[in-house]
């Protein structure tokens, strides 16, 4: 099998496409390939499913982890119809993909009024800088301290 | 119901200890409250799902979205036992949650081994200086453009 980076992007438009011509999603289609294969594929699916996270690129690799049986995906490549927003890059970093290929770029994006140069901007700043701003409460486990538990058990 | 922020915070440090004490994951809980009700609940669910993105607050977003038929989540509070990773933070902003509550931090989860600054600092890197390098892939889409087709769609 030679497929190249084209035609393998090429697939991830064409989810894209059919996924907004469906009415089902906005227009972000992924796929992922292991040797050759594609192994996983995902659609934006925010709207449908009111799932927030349903971003097309954090679908497949939900799918893909579950199929393969490792959250490693590091011998995997994604590709994405579009630039990934933070969380899915997040995702990407904790999967360990190394090769990740984009069509549609942030610019692109945002044009179409899906950008998300804010949230990469909102990651950046230091915590205290943040639109949100996280709140720390004081812990209060005792005897139930899960991190104790985790590293009594050497996990 | 007066049910305190305290409360709320041990109710996901006891969801993060039950699970590492079960053997079924990271150390880590979720939940999701709205109008002084708990709609959701998550845990670290990576190594029995072999999802990477199956962190304890993403879950709990996930199925809060669901519940409530509305991807939101502006009226709802997080309490997450754990301070968020950048993936579950990008999550946090595509959801709209404005109250976020977490108990340790990001250093006592560097302490336990389970820390995440290396994702804060890449993701607040120039893209062409983070470790993952994204590649770009030039579109051949034709008339079937998914960003075109929502465009005319006016979604």
């Amino acid at each position: 099998m030679n497929v190249t980076h084209q035609e393998w992007i090429d697939q991830a438009i064409e989810l894209a496409y059919e996924n907004t011509k469906e009415k089902r999603g906005k227009p972000f289609g992924a796929i992922i390939v292991k040797d050759g294969e594609v192994i996983a594929k995902g659609v934006n699916d925010v709207l449908q499913t009111h799932d927030p996270t349903a971003h097309a690129e954090l679908q497949a690799i939900r799918a893909a982890g579950q199929k393969l049986g490792t959250s490693d995906l590091s011998d995997c490549q994604l590709y994405a119809s579009g630039e990934p927003c933070p969380m899915c890059l997040g995702a990407i970093y904790l999967s360990n993909l190394k090769e990740v290929y984009y069509a549609y770029t942030a610019e692109e994006e945002a044009a179409a009024g899906l950008g998300t140069q804010y949230y990469y901007e909102q990651l950046a700043l230091p915590k205290h800088q943040r639109d949100i701003q996280l709140q720390h409460v004081k812990t209060n486990a005792g005897d139930r301290d899960p991190f104790a538990l985790w590293k009594k058990l050497g996990r």
